[in-house]
């Protein structure tokens, strides 16, 4: 990964936590799925144009629901391909999702997605059809912290949990 | 914008701060460009697939100067366009910035330029011929907190700002 921040220092060093072992990625990066209300969301155009925004969303099937309007640039760039990718935490804990997107239309969703999402963000988009839900199936996960977790970062690979 | 978080709610209103002037969003964004050490940087490969990655930066003479490797994502995808969208902050402060990238040799760098990425960052990569820096020169900045936050976001646009 190309992110060198200032952990290089030997003094940031010192302030390193131990790296954490796959299983405690995964079990922190579910945690995050849980819990965490936002996302970045990166999309591109056809012609690419990158889009970067925050979304919230709510784990829900294994996927990622997100909603947003029809028009915006992340709607519409994932028409085309579906690829998206998204990240979770802040620059020095990272959940780094590549996932694939589907645009679902509230009146297909299915009652307890809906339900879910309306209950975690308190915030119910079905029947307002300016508005569509992404969902994002994710391919690929990974995560770190800081410098020393750039190894063994991959825990997701082709769909399939590595750990 | 797209987001809609868990503020539309009666209970989070209450929470949320009043919203910001364009002045002070202005200051708090300069601030967050002085003084942040990373950035979330997409980049979209010319066939469009989005890139994202957490990289650290300096701001430098009006410009975001950040590092990567040559090889990877961020540093191909902006050769062809050079568009970027990099956002500071987290998801409920975004400082959010679209630019024009341009690739530095660590040789081309102003000896100054160099100095103040190494200064801050604590890494020198001049002279490692696998890195490269990037210079972003924003055109578009946006900054918002909460929803009630969404009107008046824009700062600059067409590189000048607003306010």
């Amino acid at each position: 990964m190309s992110r060198m921040p200032a952990t290089t220092s030997v003094s940031a060093m010192t302030k390193q936590e131990p790296a954490r072992g796959p299983e405690q990625r995964k079990q922190d990066s579910l945690g995050r799925l849980e819990q965490d209300d936002d996302a970045w969301v990166a999309t591109a155009s056809a012609d690419g144009v990158p889009c970067l925004v925050p979304l919230s969303f709510v784990w829900d099937r294994g996927t990622l629901l997100l909603a947003t309007r029809r028009t915006n640039p992340t709607a519409v760039n994932v028409t085309p391909t579906g690829q998206v990718r998204v990240t979770l935490g802040h620059t020095r804990d990272v959940v780094l999702i590549d996932g694939t997107a589907e645009m679902v239309e509230g009146t297909d969703l299915p009652a307890e997605s809906g339900d879910a999402f309306a209950a975690k963000l308190d915030w119910d988009l079905r029947g307002r059809p300016s508005w569509v839900y992404l969902r994002v199936t994710p391919y690929a996960v990974k995560a770190w912290r800081e410098e020393n977790e750039l190894a063994g970062r991959q825990l997701m690979l082709d769909g399939k949990w590595l750990v």
